[in-house]
């Protein structure tokens, strides 16, 4: 069973792709609504609430869990892989979004090995966008440079679109005036990016508006396709942990706030019959991970 | 000491009120800002919070506690007065922000016994602007329905303007445009309201664009000063319960989210020096409180 795991809804677009790319494997999806939007919060609280959550997925018999949250990726990631699986988890792996978009945008494929196969794009001007903590974290810049060197980022926080997008607010004078409100700096300045990478997974939802402001000349890339295409590449890569996954094409869905509310929103948002059960995280007692 | 809890900064402006109208009592704020905004949350979840704040206040020392979160006490106060309190916490007591906007709503002056003095406004049309969960809470209807049945009331969700003065967007095209939004409602109907009150402690700040629209004929009216009038006309009712309260004029605060961020928006919203220090709720064991 591969976990992942969102802040809330916006990582159903990234589960929707994977499900179609590994229509075989069993997922299970965890939504921490109780305690989401992350977007705005202190980059220790992302921390403990994100590995609240990864230890809950691998409790429940998941060896692998992906990150379809930017802002868990870009604050939490690192130092889960880094301090708390090789202590704690060592049989376990956790992914995130971050890597895989980066590798997207300066266009090295699928399975490419950085070093070797050269990113399609080395030169220019690239944009993400994303919430207030995503991009302060500068977790797209970080990955970057370490690709693609001479590749130029501009990054742009726009803090209001994922409340736009949680109140149903997805066309009409006031979003498209804060589409504009973000997008214009972009627009406007000397240089125009050649690829704006779509850095929460709400996003795509305003795809669009965005389309329409920035035109067709510039490639938008929203993150659940790339991300699927990633995720099966390094399955194959690493038979032993896909040989753990199990495969009977079960989806199961946990939230952390009313399920009947969540299971009617994720059936409007992935098309098909969804019912979800509520999990309470951050109730273990301190020291129980630790 | 008086305990004073809010989801997040929005309760500062009924803490603002409270200090200038009780200059010589002891404050302790706190802000649940790593689990912030609970305007969209389900009313199990909110009840579940609001216990942890409440149950936290008391374990400070603080006899009363005033909920200047509308959501909170929308959805929680009645169950824990009624069911919490005189099991668990018998000498203590929580008051909130509705009963008292729905006295001023109808005029009631603070101290006026209901039965014996007449509410000033008796008939014709009230608004009440609120979040999500207020709103669907219909506690404002309750509590005016008992003191002033033959008044009518219309309740409108604004989802978008908590998220607004988050985002520092207090005006502009666009957040005229969300003001019109769930304003034009209520002043292109029939009949328009004759007083509108603002039940989000956030929804202050956005006063001068409200105020705009709805024109100077129709009174507005915020939280704060009637919170603050009717609970120092409470506190000489309960002389037992004002003798249980510090009187060195001190102030404090804790926030659940990162403490240094807290204290300069706080500063900001306050005007003065503001020091919080950290806190966890909601890492108790189960069981401890029921």
């Amino acid at each position: 069973m591969i976990g992942v795991f969102d802040s809330g809804f916006g990582g159903l677009t990234v589960l929707g792709a994977l499900t179609e790319r590994l229509p075989h494997h069993d997922f299970l999806y965890l939504a921490d609504n109780a305690r989401a939007p992350y977007g705005a919060r202190s980059p220790e609280v992302v921390y403990q609430f994100t590995l609240e959550a990864v230890e809950w997925l691998f409790d429940q018999g998941c060896p692998l869990v992906v990150l379809a949250c930017n802002t868990a990726s870009a604050r939490a990631l690192r130092t889960i892989q880094q301090r708390h699986i090789p202590h704690h988890r060592p049989d376990r792996r956790v992914l995130g979004v971050v890597r895989p978009s980066v590798e997207a945008l300066a266009g090295l494929p699928p399975g490419a090995i950085p070093g070797t196969t050269k990113p399609s794009l080395v030169e220019g001007l690239v944009a993400v966008l994303g919430t207030e903590t995503t991009i302060s974290s500068d977790s797209f810049g970080i990955e970057l440079r370490k690709l693609a060197p001479r590749l130029r980022l501009v990054q742009q926080a726009c803090p209001l679109w994922v409340p736009l997008v949680e109140a149903g607010e997805l066309d009409g004078i006031g979003t498209e005036w804060f589409l504009h409100r973000y997008l214009d700096p972009l627009m406007q300045a000397v240089e125009r990016p050649r690829r704006i990478l779509l850095g929460c997974t709400h996003y795509p939802l305003l795809l669009a508006g965005i389309q329409r402001i920035v035109g067709s000349e510039i490639e938008i890339l929203a993150q659940g396709g790339l991300v699927a295409d990633r995720l099966a590449d390094w399955l194959n890569r690493h038979p032993e942990m896909d040989a753990r996954l199990g495969r009977q094409g079960q989806h199961n869905y946990a939230t952390t706030d009313d399920p009947n509310w969540f299971s009617t929103s994720a059936q409007r948002l992935l098309g098909q019959k969804v019912t979800a059960k509520q999990v309470q995280l951050g109730n273990h007692e301190k020291g129980q991970w630790e």
